[in-house]
C-alpha cells in the first residue's frame, strides 16, 4: 500500500490555496518527497507525515519553485537532531546547487546527506520500494520519477505443505526460498504474490516518449498540467503540458488514475480543466494541498 | 502613520501556527520587509499587502530562517512582471548570497535589484521614511534596523496668513518654504509639525549597547525573544535574547510598545512569556502571524 500526500500542488508562484510543488509518498514507514518547493517544510508540519521519517528527496529540476524548500528542510532536520543519513537525488547540478545554498546560509547539519545526480534509468533502492529516474523534456536538465513498490510474495500455506509431506524445519525454509523439495514445487504451497503499486511523477515536461515508456502500466500517473488544452501552443513554448496531453498519456499507458498538479494560477475554474481531461481519461483527480490518497492493488481513493 | 504586518513570527523552525521571520511595514503606499524567511511570499499572498508594492527588503543576517524566502520572492516579482527597481539590503555577504542562490535556480528577473551591504549607521531613504542599520551582536555578521517616518510639516493656515497681510501668490510659497515674509515668520502661519513614527527591529541578538542606542525614544520596539528568562544562560550561549531582556531595553529606551517575535517553539504557554515581560514593561504584544498594527503619534493598536 502506498499513501500519496500532496503537500504543494501549485505552479511557479504560490497562491492563497496552493503551495509550491512537493509530493510525499509513504510506504510502510519510509517517506520520500518528489520535489521540495519553498514552504514544503511548513506544509509537512501541518500534515500528518513526520519530516523526520523522510528517507529520500527527489528533485525534478532546479527551477526555484521545485527546489527552494530543500535547503531549509535539510537545516530543520539538522536542528531537530536528525542522525539518519538522507538521500537527495536530482538532475545534473543538484549536488553543487545544494552545497552552494547551504554554504550561503550556515546551519548545523550533523547527519550525512548522500547527494546523487541521476541519469535516465538510474534507480535508488529503499526498504520496500525503489525509485527510478527518467529523463523528461523541459528547458533545463530535468527528470521524472517512478516509485515502484516491491511485489509482496505470496503467503506460505503451512497446512498444505504438511499435508504434502514437507516436514517442519529446514525444508520449510528451503521451499519458501524457492527451492523444490522432494518433488513439491514452491508454487504448490505458496499463495500468489501481491502486485506492488507504482506511481509515476512527470515533473515539468512536454509530452515525451520516455515519460510514456516510464508510465506504462503505472497505477497512478501524477502529471503536470500547467495549461488547459486551449493554450496548447503556450504550453509547448514554455516546455509544459496541457491537461489533455496528460490524459492522453494516462490512456495510452493504461494507468488506473491520473492526478493533475502544477496547474497555472490563471485558471480559476478547475472544473473546466477536469471536464476537458475526463473526455479522454475518466479517472482523473485534481488534488488539493494536503489531500491524501491511499493506493492499493484494489483501490485508489482520497482519504 | 505606519502599518506593521507580521507575516512570520516564528524562530528557526516553522510550526503549524508560525511562519519564518518576516515583518512588513507600510507607509502610505511603499512597503518594506524586515527579513524574508522561507514561505514569506506565500504569507504575502494570504495577507492584504501586495508583494508588488515592496520597495525595499532588509535582511538582518544570513541564517536560513531569515533569508531563504528572498530568492523565491525575487523570482515571483520577476514572473509577475515587475519593472520597478528593488532595494535589497543586508550585512556583509548579502550580495554574494543573493547572486549565488539566484544562479543556482534560474529564473526571469527583468528588473534592477540594487543590493547594498550595510554597515552600522548606514541609511537608505524612501519616499516618506528612512531605514537605517545598526550592528547588533549575533554569531555571524548581523544587523538590526530602524524605520523612521519623516516628520510631517504643520499645515499652512491660509486664513491666518491673509489676515496678517500675506497676499495669495508667491509669498504663500515663500512662507511655506520657511522664509520670513514682511516680518511674518513661518511659525506664525504654520501648524505644528507632526511627529513621524519610528519602529526598531532588533534582529537576532544578545542585548547590546548599539541596540539600546538605536531604540531610544522609538515608538515601537520589535524585539526577538527566543528564550524565556528562565533560560537566560541558554540565550547567551546561542547569542539570543530573553523576553525580560527585551522588556528592559524597551523600558530603558522609553518605547511606547514592545512586540515580541522569534519565540522558540519550546514554549507552548505564551501567557507565561507575556507575564514575565509585563512585570518590567507594560505595553507588550506577542503578535500572531498575519496580525496587523496601526501606529500613529496618538495610538498603537492591533487592527
Amino acid at each position: 500500500m502506498l499513501e500519496i500526500l500532496f503537500l504543494g500542488t501549485g505552479a511557479s508562484i504560490p497562491s492563497r490555496d496552493r503551495a509550491m510543488p512537493c509530493i510525499a509518498i509513504r510506504q510502510t514507514t519510509d517517506i520520500i518527497l518528489f520535489d521540495c518547493g519553498e514552504g514544503s517544510q511548513r506544509q509537512l508540519m501541518i500534515s500528518p507525515f513526520s519530516f523526520m521519517k523522510i528517507a529520500g528527496i527527489f528533485i525534478t529540476h532546479m527551477h526555484g519553485d521545485h527546489f527552494l524548500g530543500l535547503p531549509g528542510l535539510l537545516q530543520t532536520m539538522g536542528a531537530s537532531g536528525r542522525k539518519d543519513p538522507l538521500i537527495v537525488c536530482g538532475p545534473q547540478g543538484i549536488k553543487e546547487g545544494v552545497e552552494t545554498v547551504l554554504s550561503v546560509c550556515p546551519g548545523d547539519i550533523n547527519y550525512h546527506i548522500d547527494i546523487k545526480e541521476l541519469k535516465d534509468r538510474d534507480a535508488v533502492k529503499f526498504n520496500g520500494f525503489e525509485v527510478s529516474a527518467f529523463q523528461n523534456e523541459h528547458n533545463l536538465p530535468s527528470l521524472g520519477y517512478v516509485l515502484k513498490e516491491d511485489d509482496i510474495p505470496g503467503k506460505f500455506d503451512k497446512k498444505k505443505a504438511t499435508e504434502l509431506g514437507i516436514k517442519v524445519g529446514p525444508d520449510f525454509s528451503r521451499i519458501q526460498n524457492g527451492e523444490c523439495v522432494r518433488g513439491i514445487t514452491p508454487e504448490m504451497v505458496m499463495g500468489s504474490s501481491r502486485h506492488g503499486c507504482s506511481v509515476v511523477y512527470s515533473g515539468d515536461t512536454i509530452p515525451c516518449e520516455r515519460l510514456t515508456e516510464a508510465a506504462k502500466g503505472a497505477d497512478v500517473l501524477i502529471h503536470e498540467s500547467t495549461f488547459s488544452e486551449v493554450h496548447e501552443k503556450l504550453a509547448k513554448e514554455h516546455w509544459h503540458s496541457t491537461s489533455t496531453q496528460a490524459a492522453s498519456t494516462a490512456k495510452e499507458c493504461g494507468c488506473r488514475a491520473l492526478m493533475l498538479v502544477h496547474i497555472s494560477n490563471r485558471y480559476e475554474d478547475l472544473d473546466m480543466i477536469k471536464d476537458e481531461t475526463v473526455e479522454i481519461f475518466e479517472n482523473v483527480f485534481i488534488p488539493e494541498d494536503l489531500e491524501m490518497f491511499r493506493i492499493t492493488a484494489d483501490n485508489i481513493r482520497s482519504i
